[in-house]
Formats: C-alpha cells, sequence, structure tokens
C-alpha cells in the first residue's frame, strides 16, 4: 500500500514539476512583457510574479497533503470509519485554508504597500496563469490517463478499474489529484481572489479606502467562519448499511457547512452595516443575493446529475444502445443550464439594483467567502476516491472496502456540487471583472447597435468553441497514446498480465504529461492573443464585447458540460449497482460509454471553460491602458 | 415501385394534412392577436395569413411535386444517368422557384397596396410561422422515424437500410420529403423573404420609396438569373465509373451555379448603380459581401464534412470503439464553428462600413438572391436519396442502382453545402431583423454596461440551448416510440419476416406525426412567450440584448450540430466504402453510432436553431410597439 501511495505521490511531483517549468517559463515572458508595458512598471509585473507564486503554493501544498492523506485515509479505514472520515476531510481542509489564507494574505499585503488598482489586479492576473496550468493541462493529463487506462484496461483485457497490472493506473490516479485537487484549487483560487480583487477595485471607486478595506474584512470573517465550520464536522463512529454511511457522512459534512455560513452571514452584516453606514444594508443585501445564488445553482446541479429523473432518464436510455445514451445525455446537459442562467442573470440584475456594478463584485465574494470550508468538502472527494482505489489495489479485506466506497459515493456528490459552485462562482467572478473592465477601459456604453461590438460577442462567442474543441482533442489525441503505451506493455513485458511482473508506471505519466503541455499550448496562447487583436484593431468596446460573448458561451457550454458528464457517470453507476440488467448487461455497456464521453466534458473541457470566462477578463484589464493608446 | 411511391406520398400528405390542421389553429390565434393589438389593424394580421399560406403552399407544392419525382427518378434511371439527374435536379427547381416567386410576388403586392413597414413585417412573420412547424415538427418526424427504423431494422434484425419489411420505412422516406424537402424550403423561404423585407424597411428608412423598390428589384435579377442557370444544366449521358459519375453530375450543376451568379453579379451592378446613384456602388459592395460570405461558409463546411482530415479522423478515431468516434465528431464540429463565426463577424462589420444597417440586410439579400438556383440543388439531394431508396425497395437491377446511387452520393455533397447555407443565410436574415428591431423600437442605444441588456443576452443564450434540449428530446422520444411500434409488428404480424406479409406503414407515420406535433409545442410556444416576458418587463434594451444572445449561440451551435453531424455521417460512409475494415468492422460499428447521434444534431436541433433565431426577432419587431407602451 505504501509503495503504491509512493509511485502516486512520485507521478504527481513528475507531473507538477514539468508544469512548474513550463509555467516559469512562461511567467518569465510574461513579467517581462508586464514590466515593460504597463504602468505602475514594474509593480503590476511583480504583483503578477507574486500572484503566480502563492498560487502554485497553494496548489503545491494541498496536492503534497492530498497525495500523502489518501494512503492514510485508506489506513485509518482499516481501523475505524469515522477516522477515515475525518482524515479525508481535514486534509480537504488544509488545502481550502491554503487557498483563502494565501490569497487574502497576498491582497493584504499589496493594499498595504500599494494603493493602486493596476497592482491588485496583476495579482489575480497572476493567479489566473497558474489556473490555466493546472486547470487546462491537469484536465488533458487527468483524462487522457483515465480514458486510455480504462479503453485497454476495462474493455480490451477485462481487468478491473485500478488493476495494478495496468500501466496507466498510477497516471490515472495521480491525474485525480492532479485535475480535482490542483486543479480545482487553482480554479477557486483564481475565483477567490479574482472577486477579492474586483470588489477592491469598484469598492475604492464608490468608497475609497474605506472600498478597499470592505472585501478583506469580509474575507477575514470569511475565514474565521470556516475555520470554525471545519471545526464542527466531528465524524462519529458509526456502523451500518452502505446507504446509512453515505447519508451519515453528508450530514456530518454539511453541518460544517450550515454553521459556517449562519456564522458569516450574522458577523457580516454587524461588520458592513458597521463599517459602510447607510450604504451597508444595500452592500449586504448583494452579499446575501451571491450567496443565494450559490445555493440554488447547487440544488440544480444536484438534482440533474444525481439519481433523479433526468439519471434515471439516461440510464433507461442505455437499454435502447449507446447513441440513445449519448443524445438523452446532451439532452439532460442543454436542459440544465436553464435555471442556473437564470439565476446568474437574475443574480446580476439584483446585486445592480442593491449596490451597482461593486454589487455585482460584492454578489461574487458573497458566493466564495466561505470558500475555505467549501474547499474542503469538494477535496475530500478525490480524497476518498483516491483513498477507496488504494484500498482495492491493496487488496485490503471486504469490510474496509466498503467504508472506503460509502465515503467514495459521499465524494462524488461533493464533487459534483463542487463543479458546479466552481461554474457559477467563476460566472460571478468574470462579470466582476467585466464592471472592473468598464471601469478601468473608461466604457460608459458598449452597445449593441455598435458593429464592432456585435462583432466581439461573435469572436467571443466563438472562443468559446474553440478552446473547448482543442482540450477536449488534447484528450482524444492523450487516450490514443497512452491506450498505445499500456498495449505495448502488456505485449512486451513478460508475466505482466500473469501478476509476476511489474508494468512502467512512469512512461504512462511522462506521455500523458507531455501531451497535456503541448496540447494547452494553442489554446493557451490564443486565449491571450485574440482579444489583445480585438484591442488593437476593433478597440475597448468591441474587447467589450468580446468579454461578455465568451462569458455567455463559455458559461452555458460549462455548464451543459459538468451536468451531461456528471450524469452519465451517475447513470452508470446506478446500471452497475444491479439496475436494468446490472453489469455487463448491454446497456450497461452503452452507459459505460456515455460516461467515457462525459469524462472529458466534466472533467477538462467544462472546467477549462471556467478559465477561458476569467482569463479573458484579466487580459483585458490587464491591457485596456495600451488599448486606450491605440483608441 | 408504384406502390412503395404512392405508400411514401400518401404518408406525407398525412403528414402534412395534419401538421396544417395544427398549423391553422395556431395561424387563427396569432392573426387574432395582431388584429386586435397590432397597428394597422387589422392589416398586419392580414398580412401575416397572406405571409402563411404562400408558405404553406410553397411547402406543399414543393413536396408533392418532389415526391412524385422520387419514383420517377427512379424509373428515369433504368433508362439513362443523364435523364434521371435531369428529371431530379429539374423537380428540385420546381421547388425552388415556388419559394422565390411566391416570396417575391407576395412581397411586391404587399408593397403596392400598404406603404406600411409593418405590414410588410407581418407578411415576414407569417412565413416564419409555417417554417417553425414544417422545419422543427418536421425535423422531429423524420429523426425519430429513421432512427428508430434503422434500430430495430439494421442493428436488431440485420436487415438492410430500405427494406419493405421493416413498418418504419415509409416514414422514414416520407421523413426525408418533410425534413429535407419541405422543411428545407420553408426555412430558406423564410429566409429569403425576411431579408427582402428587412432591406425594405431599412431602405425605406434612408432613401424612401426607391429604397422600399430596390430589394424588390434585386429579387427580380435573382429569378431572372436562376432561371437561366437552371436551364444551363443540361445532363450529357455519361458512362463511367462511381467516382467519375458524381464528379460529373457535380460539375454539370455547379455550371448551372456560376453562371447564375455571374449573370446576377453582373446585373446587379447595372441596377444598383443606375437606380440608386452615387450611393449604389457601395450598396453594391454590400451585396457582394453577402455573396462572398456564403460561398467561403460553403466552403468551409466541405472542408469540414466531406472526405478531408476532419472526417477521416473521425473514421480513424472509430478504431477505438463508439466514446472516442463520439469526442471526435463533436471536437470537428465545434473547431468548425471558428471561421464561419469570423467570417459572419468580418460580413457584418463590412456590410456596416459600406451602407450602415442597410447594407447588413443587403448582404443578407445578396446571399440569397439566387436561392431558386440553389435550392434546386439542394432539394436534388433528397431526390436522389429516395430515388435510391425506391430502387432499392423495389429490387431494381445492380446498374440501375449504382446510378442511383451514384447520384445520391451528389446529393449528400449538396445537401451538407445546402445546411452550411441556410445556417449563415439565417445568421444574416437574424442580423438584418436586429437591425430592423432596432430602427422599430427607435433604439439608438444598448449597451452592455446595463444590466438589463446583459440579463437579455443571457436569456437569449439560455433560449438555445432550451430549443435544442427539447428539439433533441422529441427525437429521443420519438424514436423510441417508433422502435416499439416497429418491434410490435414484427412479432404480431406473422410471416413479415419472411416476407410474405406487409407491414402497417401508415401506424409508423402516424405515430412519428404525432410526436413531433406534440414535442414542437412547448419549444414553440417558449420561444414566442419568452421574448415576450422580458420586453414586457425588463424593457425594449433588454429584448435586443436577447436577440444578440440567442443569434450568437444560436448560429454557434447550428453550425457545430450541422458539421459534427454531417462529418459523422460521411465518416461512416468511408468506412462502409471498404476503410478500415469495412462494413461489419468494430470500426463500423462505432461510426454508426456517432451517426445516429448526429442524425438529429444535423437534421433536427441544429436546423431547428435556424428558425429559432429568425423566429426571435420576428417576435421582437412585431411586438415592439407594445413593448414601447410598457417602457
Amino acid at each position: 500500500m505504501k509503495e503504491l501511495s509512493y509511485a502516486v505521490r512520485q507521478g504527481a511531483m513528475a507531473f507538477l514539476r514539468r508544469e512548474f517549468i513550463t509555467l516559469a517559463i512562461f511567467t518569465a515572458v510574461m513579467v517581462l512583457i508586464l514590466a515593460l508595458l504597463i504602468e505602475p512598471k514594474p509593480w503590476v509585473a511583480l504583483a503578477y510574479f507574486f500572484g503566480t507564486l502563492t498560487s502554485a503554493l497553494a496548489g503545491f501544498l494541498g496536492m503534497s497533503i492530498a497525495t500523502r492523506a489518501n494512503a492514510r485515509t485508506a489506513n485509518a479505514a482499516i481501523v475505524s470509519w469515522a477516522r477515515a472520515l475525518k482524515l479525508a476531510f481535514s486534509s480537504g481542509a488544509v488545502m481550502g485554508f491554503c487557498v483563502v489564507g494565501l490569497g487574502l494574505l497576498g491582497l493584504t499585503i499589496l493594499s498595504i504597500f500599494f494603493e493602486d488598482i493596476h497592482v491588485w489586479l496583476g495579482f489575480a492576473f497572476g493567479a489566473t496563469s497558474v489556473a490555466l496550468f493546472l486547470r487546462v493541462g491537469g484536465g488533458i493529463f487527468t483524462k487522457s490517463a483515465d480514458v486510455g487506462a480504462d479503453l485497454v484496461g476495462k474493455i480490451e483485457k477485462g481487468i478491473p478499474e485500478d488493476d495494478p497490472r495496468n500501466a496507466a493506473v498510477i497516471a490515472d490516479q495521480v491525474g485525480d489529484n492532479v485535475g480535482d485537487i490542483a486543479g480545482m484549487g487553482s480554479d477557486l483560487y483564481e475565483s477567490y481572489v479574482s472577486a477579492l480583487a474586483a470588489a477592491m477595485v469598484l469598492g475604492v471607486i464608490a468608497f475609497q479606502t474605506k472600498g478597499m478595506l470592505l472585501p478583506l474584512i469580509l474575507g477575514a470573517i470569511g475565514i474565521v467562519a470556516s475555520i470554525i465550520g471545519v471545526l464542527v464536522v466531528r465524524p462519529r463512529e458509526f456502523e451500518g448499511s452502505f446507504e446509512k454511511q453515505v447519508s451519515k457522512a453528508h450530514a456530518t459534512m454539511n453541518r460544517g457547512v450550515y454553521v459556517s455560513n449562519i456564522l458569516m452571514i450574522i458577523a457580516a452584516y454587524f461588520a458592513i452595516t458597521g463599517y459602510m453606514g447607510n450604504e451597508g444594508l444595500n452592500i449586504f443585501w448583494a452579499l446575501i443575493v451571491g450567496l443565494i445564488c450559490g445555493f440554488l445553482i447547487g440544488q440544480v446541479t444536484e438534482y440533474f446529475t444525481s439519481e433523479h429523473k433526468p439519471v434515471l432518464g439516461i440510464a433507461k436510455a442505455s437499454e435502447t444502445g449507446p447513441a440513445i445514451n449519448i443524445m438523452e445525455g446532451l439532452f439532460v446537459g442543454m436542459l440544465s443550464t436553464a435555471i442556473p442562467i437564470v439565476l446568474i442573470a437574475a443574480t446580476t440584475v439584483a446585486a445592480f439594483y442593491f449596490a451597482g456594478l461593486l454589487g455585482i463584485a460584492i454578489a461574487a465574494v458573497g458566493m466564495l467567502i466561505n470558500l475555505g470550508m467549501l474547499l474542503a468538502m469538494d477535496c475530500y472527494g478525490p480524497i476518498a476516491d483516491n483513498a477507496a482505489g488504494i484500498a482495492e489495489m491493496a487488496g485490503l479485506g471486504k469490510e474496509v472496502r466498503a467504508r472506503t466506497e460509502a465515503l467514495d459515493a459521499v465524494g462524488n456528490t461533493t464533487a459534483a456540487l463542487g463543479k458546479g459552485f466552481a461554474v457559477s462562482s467563476a460566472a460571478l467572478a468574470a462579470l466582476a471583472w467585466l464592471a472592473t473592465y468598464f471601469e478601468v477601459a473608461n466604457i460608459e456604453i458598449a452597445s449593441i447597435t455598435n458593429v464592432d461590438v456585435i462583432a466581439g460577442l461573435f469572436i467571443g462567442t466563438m472562443m468559446t468553441f474553440l478552446f473547448c474543441a482543442l482540450a477536449m482533442k488534447g484528450v482524444s489525441g492523450g487516450a490514443f497514446d497512452v491506450v498505445k503505451e499500456v498495449r505495448r506493455q502488456f505485449k512486451e513485458i513478460k508475466g505482466l498480465m500473469e501478476g509476476e511482473a511489474k508494468p512502467d508506471y512512469m512512461s504512462c505519466v511522462d506521455i500523458a504529461t507531455k501531451r497535456a503541455l503541448k496540447s494547452m499550448l494553442l489554446p493557451g496562447i490564443l486565449v491571450i492573443i485574440i482579444p489583445l487583436i480585438i484591442g488593437f484593431t476593433l478597440g475597448t468596446e468591441a474587447v467589450a464585447g468580446l468579454l461578455v460573448g465568451a462569458l455567455l458561451t463559455g458559461l452555458l457550454v460549462a455548464i451543459m458540460m459538468a451536468n451531461s458528464g456528471g450524469a452519465w457517470d451517475n447513470a452508470k453507476k446506478y446500471i452497475e449497482a444491479g439496475n436494468l440488467g446490472g453489469k455487463g448487461s448491454e446497456a450497461h455497456k452503452a452507459a459505460v460509454i456515455g460516461d467515457t464521453v462525459g469524462d472529458p466534458f466534466k472533467d477538462t473541457a467544462g472546467p477549462s471553460l471556467n478559465i477561458l470566462i476569467k482569463l479573458v477578463g484579466k487580459i483585458a484589464v490587464i491591457f485596456a491602458p495600451l488599448f486606450l493608446l491605440f483608441d
């Protein structure tokens, strides 16, 4: 067990090392560009550097703790259910507090030394660059390994999911850490920092220094509330059926969420109304609007991706074969966008009604303020998943595996909720940056009666699909490479299939890493260059159109992909639980195909769009002063 | 053969009869609403009625000729290749001239009696309602029948595609006529009338009566050029390999396209510059911009859906199984949107640069002016397809079937081009109506710095996926019903599988018709009601946002779906031609699954979005005077 855990940790570090080398080159180039072009020189460039550093640090710390936690959780499960749950959750909490702590600390330090909005924005931009690498690169890595491992292992060779004879199995587990922990963490770090930075910028414009400090105060309240929430999660020893274990674990963690939310609301109410005087109440309502929006989107996500009508519909459709399964899954994903989009539109209108452009940024802060607690739950999922994998691979006893599987099942729900939350917080953060862009680029009006704005909207829309297409291609290409390598090892390493020899795990990690870095290059460059081209040719208003176009379609497609993917996954699990013929039936085969298509949807292309919609906003805001010179 | 052709004709008429009854009720309600609410009363209502009437007539005439042409083409193929080609093409031409003739005649009559823009707009709105029924209802019908027939026939029973023992086979053929001829025809009739009407409105605002007449003059030039183009298509007797027959047929028809285009450009140049004086040259350039845009999008469509790198990539991916085939197909579809979207954005900017808002409408006219000729080619496809089906079902000789199959292969390319053209012309027509909306609703500025506009954009975007999801669901539900019925017949009718008894074809037609009408109800109502709700609550500027949101995402998704579907189809055909293992291989099975998913993409959901983006514009323009009362 130690050996496997060590291999996963080694693989993860090998991936991170290579990513960080590429990221370092990318950062050096960006720092140089910012130092030469963007005022106040070189402080924006340094803040950017500081932003990449803290973000990378948060990702690195979280991941190294999580990779250690995997095996320890499996180990703890031998002794006790409560100990395993506690271990997985508190390891997730470490990631959560790394993220919010470093984010808030970084912005606080900057706000002490510089009362210059461009410096704060530079810091947030730095966080985005790391998120691009970890979320997009990590997403391509994890799904190349996962799909590749399944295609050869489960389908060709008929061996179980986490069988140690499969050369890609370690790469798959590395991917879970890289994509779901480091990727999700850096994505949410980015949203958190972005929302706070945008609120500081819009706050300082509306209320001077007071407005700058308010978001930081809210951030501090959120951290304290989250800490208390995490402390409240104290699982007690529990025995019971699988379903009861799942619901008990869920209830235990939910208690923490409720406590931290209630504390936060009370504290925020007194802090805002006390500190901001008459304006305070309106700002407080904007915060609450964001919080409610996040909660409701979570409920919708839960409905569409857990065992309710949509998932059962996909499972039923699987009986007519894979084609109808795919159609039904796409239908569910598309349908599931309607309510979240209306909610985000309503939140925007309501937040603006309460507190203008600042209100939109405050709504984003409201959604993200308890991130410490939420990330603890999000990261719990992959840790429990990996612990279950390790328990399987190490051949632990039946009872232990039942425990880790129950913990894993809870993780699936928290992970789906986490994805819904990542998308909606990205949308609100992106809206906050849109508002910031209007201020920074002095845009009072960007009318859709203006053809340049229309052209910008078209280009922004188009970028979404282009970005998404390239991410999907990265996965199918990567999976293809991994399949070839696993097949090669089965053929060339004697005694592998019989369990007498060991596969070369690292070569699969290496192949998937290379493909991930290669595949993210083009989308990464396009997403930076296209806004610049539009800015320098069609002007600042067209860029505003581009941001809106990317946000609209990006949000739509991200929700659809996350929910289609989640629903396919759970439809498969529903059949595997023995329904509609169970494992091995024709319906199951069809459901496996749907799940495989859904994998890059929910873990690569969908989440990558979160980064896209935030990154274009950053580029636009940072380079707005240059666009204005050309206007 | 006669019997089969008769059954198809009967089925098609049964479908149309039921559609037209529902349409009549819908029209009566709309006429009443318009007569009560929209000035000048009751002329807008009557123009609307007149619009539905001409559009329905064009669809009905085209379809009844086409259904007769199917068997006659198969019959002609017994005698000679040239005669079959000539027959299929000239039957398509009848449809083409019905469409453009009725459209131009209708608008000319109205412009003589009423110099009131609202009356012209009412006429175009009528055409849209029919298109909604024929394109969306027809799309759901055709793919329910097609997918249902294939799932039982090809996959479960292992009988060939057009085998007469399959109870859904006639419904499938009816669907080809209904979806591809009547549906495509009413869609393009709508675009044609919309583009002309928008140009008349924007023309009369800019240049008074002269501006109103110009689009009608251009329309007349287009008809004359198209007639000459059609007359130039004179296939000569030809013998040769399959490939040579295909390319010969293609070349024969292309000659007509080139001749009509060149004639049109020359005539339009003299007409516009002569009639409009100094302003003329700019208007002429706007026309040319639209024409070029249509041509280039056709080229891109051809690249992504014929035997080039993308299609071969999908075929290759099929070797790794259905999941990778699906991913690759989605990738191709998403990637294929980039250039068309940039082209449409560039066309918008260029046309506006040349001639303002009117320029955008003129660009749409430029794209659609030779519609008579283009529709002849578009309708040729399904006629040739059905002739090949009839030749197969009637068991005609090998040589005859080789001929009809070669003609069918050309039809696949013209059909793919037709789909690309339908999307791009819908986009330009929708843009022209957006411009019209700005004028009618007195919108000078609808800024994306305004949260109401942002909310409108979000809602418009969301509508696309909602509409698309419901259309897809109609197909999967319809296919499910058809599968049940075909299975029942195989079980209950004795001697059916042995060819001793006949299936009940009409019951499948009936089932698919019912499902189509039922499934289009909700999307049809939503697309009308949502813009009204936004208009009455958030106001005219939010509606402008909604139109743009629907247009952006609708165009994007429509292109993606049409091209993914087309590419999957041709990847399957490529494998069936003997590559990568040919028919019966694992790769083929995977490709069949991709093709089945692609069917509702390219023939239902994708084309339905054309209607969506045009229909929301109509609703907005027609009801704008009422929104203004509430503003």
